[in-house]
């Protein structure tokens, strides 16, 4: 794999690299770690590449790598820069004959997103796009169990996803997160978004992953509460679901104290489920007028899908990191099954770029219901 | 003290009941617990009351009661039927001399809620609302620290309520909880709202007496989501409240196998709390970059208006009872304050009729919001 | 009722009282609440009892309560003093035809206890001991499903009690707790075990009781781990109970931190149960392969046992007092059956004074353990 | 690096390679991951190792590889094998120049245990024990607490660590765990301990590493609860630590429904602190009369031993994988400075063969003491 961003200090990037590296199966071969050269290659003299495969560009490293044998070239780039650089090495990539596992949100605009979607399906390369979240063992369990009725019809759903860290006004200062702050506040860097589009994605993508409905209606409350800044840093939304169902989605960075507080609840005609990113071996199964339920990774009797990403047993906790290298593992299992040309097991599911597009448009559609006067807007 | 409503099989006079009994300052002495006379006096004989203090009406005990010598006469009414009768005895009991002790919410319509906050402010009389949740010790320590400004400029509520016990149509049913949810769910007892009325009144209390804050404007998505019946039994509401911060609120009666999670979260600038009705005795304080602290009923240092409102120590839950039974005591502080012509020392406080008209203004602009197509409502 | 002891600033009389007004089924009607006849006045004028009925020794009471009209005396004696005035007030009540409720742990000495058993016999009269702990719904529903072999085979017990209010030495002090401490810690007021009398009872009791099983030999580690003080505040037992399964048995006053945390954990063939007293309304069963279930107060299909332990719907939190309230009302269940020649429904139970005698016997056992050498003793 | 041990269907060789690899500071290259030189091919072939450095044994490897020229040859040996199978390979890498790496507990018999010390010694090579669960950072940062003396002198340790797993007699069956278990209850395979040896020495391990404290006397009650098996399956030890503080600790494989339930409570004069394996970036500090505080793993001001052992911000949960990671990288680290001819930074410590000699004697006296009629038995 070779990597586009994720030079010295960035979070996500390094992110990236332990979960492809956990299995095993994923060699870091090189990389443009950074638009500065020398920057690329000191980043990647940390990660032991040889200085020939840390590059100084994107298009340098995609056009260089596919020149060289088959054996010895990246299989696939790894693209971990802020939004505003996804969508050309992407595309390049795509174009050139690599695959790509992206960051999400998909893209810096819409456009983008089309076209990259457009692009997927024109050169038949893989896609994948890290929504990390629903790598978890417990989320594959809770929406198997909403697909067999366990819960019965979907009625309510509630998203949520709280962080404090933005609380202040770190973006331009000397605080050590300063640098995720301040891209991620810049409309330049970040798009039209901030927490909606850094956040407020993932409680989109996870409603829809775990229920298997999409959002048909949204209304909109998108503010930003820390004075200066130029993106939302708070949202929240009414919705309605494409069967019926009522929703409440609600991101946010200046929840004070609250860390990194995803969570879903599910409710239906015969139970209510519930899961936390802060505690994500546990599924929580509320039943109408009979015990509560708690399903753990590892115990009983669990579905295929949800046993299929866990590494250890019960009791042995396993967390985000996990979650995410299960995104990495089913993309690697899905170019092998595509290069051996077998259709991959579909309990082996990763986030497409289509899901990106999806993704996008919540954006897009959140913050345009956030300026408006009218209530619903169709999504 | 005599009672209004409360017969056999009715959950709320119970609760009403063990709350005045709770602190051996209060005795039951008379009750007009059913319309109809004969089973007034039969659920009078169930609680050792002797016939002639067991009315058909209440205005029978009312009047008859207020014949008696003040040595033996009831000294205040409580008020527990459902909401359509709540007007007509309090009304009659406060021109008759008699304080007043009512379940929420105040009234059916809002016209006969402006006339029992005039009723009060003429006869002089007191008035209190068992809004129950805010007499649990860590809800008095929440709005003391926000009063204090620990947690700073409040930028953020969360307040939800879900129940899950109307996820089936119940109602006219033999279900054990029939009677319950036949009223609550019926126009012409419960007025023009049901789970608004019944608990997000509730919600919308608790988030304006912790904070001090009122809702300023608010738009809702009001549901029925159970086929078939008349009021709402699910509604999820968009709050601005009137120093800026942004704020969602749900109730629902359908969220299938929840029981009664009332909880509130506030964030400011420095951190957020979270206190939850299931769990009373904790108060969670989330610091933004320092650690988080737990409070616990009875453990440290606490404010006096906490401290007030447990009766044992640390680590021996008390409840809902306990919480209830603390609007009673406090009720009474009051008479006998009023009685000595003191002041009532402000920590021992209590929701009154204008808590109650707050309430009856929300369940009208929250029904209208749920039928308006515009976004934003004044409250 | 009549009561020996609990004047102003005790606490365990005040929790008494509560507890006998809750259900509106009990009247304090006269009171030996202090030795100094002064006192007990004053104490009985707060409690609105008039001064004839306020008696300066418990034996005054007893005697001239006596002599009242049967519907003007008392019913029952209730005793809320320390330790080592137990025996004599419950004595000659019950050889004055009086039942007796009485608080833990049941006397001084061994002998008293057996003394008490033997006279509970002669006399026929009813004798409750609060071990208000077994009054919880879920601690009736944990027992019954042993009781029905849903975890099968007990293998293993862990039952904990640390409090860590005596983690400091502020008994003769003037902290606000030293009434408490000081006679707690007192051999002469305490007899010869502190946190083992104290709160290992309750640990005991609580095993015995939940399991139906008894201790059948034990290893106990006794200890004084703040200075200066002459009982135990702190003790680690081993348990092998008399059907071979074994046990860890620990109560401490010195666990820092800690508020009341009595908690229970017992391991069959096919699952294991926790119940913790400061979350008294669940019940978690963790099942050998399978889901966990979280049995609620008041959710789904429970054992009639615990159903007739609660007085309000699930969710609506209930405590300590509650729980104490039912050793209360049961007891009067009991006097009522008893008076009208019935038997008593064995759904409402409660410890009696053979449960109080098994108590002695342990801090008998547990203290001499502590002392030898040899490994086992024999309970 | 070189694996002895952990073929197919090995649960731990797979941990102990997903952790080495994590932070990409490691590569397999070779192994003997079967003593059937077939099987450790395909094992090998599995992992994508060439056959030529898949060997047919531990002797074979570590003989061939010295032989490599410096850039080629594994560095290091990773030991995964059941007990008994530690020692030869242990001693024969140290004694060929070869740095070791090894599950625990160390060896077989103490007797190997303390060659192994000496043999360390001697080579002067650097020796790991994967007690993995020091090495999470909350673990750390509990172990820095008690170093600053915030909490006071240690009084009290509770330390127990419930599994339910060999609740059912599965070894010798073809239940899917039939191989861990067949070997841990087999003791040809475990030595004289089965629980005990397996995981109650990782409870020891942690209570004296993160208090600082040794274990000075023992009382054990060691037992096999499921009928036919020959190694403990439960055992409850009293504790006297050699400050004097008091402790139990318990270890157990038949508490049925437990997962993997490692959970240690240390009371000191000023609190109490609680940390638990299942939910591991959570530190909660109960304070003696002021409020309970929670450390979470990346929040606030932690001391630098914690925050060198988390890789991602808060509330993105790290567990089980990335702790026992961090043995390793913390071993590699001092690999690097023992190449470099520096001193290892304290902040990257691992547990060395000396806490294995302590674990082996652990296990020696725990099983004495099980057997003695005799109380306390030195350690």
């Amino acid at each position: 794999m070779g990597m586009v961003g994720g030079g010295r200090g960035a979070f996500i990037g390094s992110v990236h690299r332990i979960a492809a590296n956990m299995d095993g199966l994923i060699d870091l071969v090189c990389g443009a770690f950074s638009g500065d050269p020398e920057k690329s290659k000191a980043s990647g003299a940390d990660l032991m590449l040889p200085p020939d495969r840390c590059y100084g560009s994107f298009d340098e490293m995609i056009l260089k790598e596919k020149e060289l044998p088959a054996d010895r070239r990246m299989d696939f780039v790894a693209i971990v820069t802020p939004n505003h650089m996804h969508y050309e090495p992407a595309k390049l990539a795509l174009e050139n004959g690599f695959d790509v596992i992206c960051d999400k949100p998909l893209s810096f605009t819409m456009e983008e997103a089309l076209d990259l979607e457009k692009t997927v399906k024109e050169t038949g390369r893989l896609f994948a796009l890290t929504h990390n979240y629903t790598g978890y063992p417990m989320v594959k369990q809770a929406k198997k169990m909403i697909e067999d009725g366990k819960i019965g019809t979907v009625r309510k759903i509630v998203v949520e996803y709280p962080q404090g860290w933005l609380s202040e006004k770190i973006e331009g200062s000397d605080h050590p997160n300063f640098k995720q702050a301040t891209w991620r506040t810049d409309p330049a860097r970040s798009g039209i978004a901030g927490a909606m589009g850094d956040i407020g994605t993932h409680a989109e993508n996870l409603a829809e992953y775990i229920t298997g409905l999409q959002i048909d209606e949204l209304c909109a409350d998108i503010s930003i509460l820390v004075p200066g800044r130029l993106l939302d840093d708070d949202g929240n939304v009414l919705l309605r679901m494409n069967n019926g169902a009522r929703g409440v989605l609600f991101a946010s960075q200046i929840s004070a104290g609250e860390e990194n507080n995803l969570k879903i609840r599910i409710y239906g005609e015969y139970g209510g489920m519930e899961w936390s990113q802060q505690e994500p071996n546990t599924l929580i199964l509320r039943w109408h007028e009979r015990q509560m339920e708690v399903y753990r990774t590892g115990v009983g009797k669990l579905y295929p899908e949800a046993e299929a990403h866990r590494r250890i047993p019960a009791g042995h906790p396993e967390g985000y990191l996990e979650a995410f290298a299960n995104i990495y593992r089913n993309f690697v299992y899905a170019l092998d099954a595509r290069n051996e040309g077998k259709l991959q097991d579909p309990v082996y599911d990763f986030p497409t770029v289509s899901d990106g597009v999806r993704g996008m448009k919540f954006v897009e559609r959140v913050i345009e219901s956030g300026k408006s006067k009218n209530k619903w807007l169709k999504f």
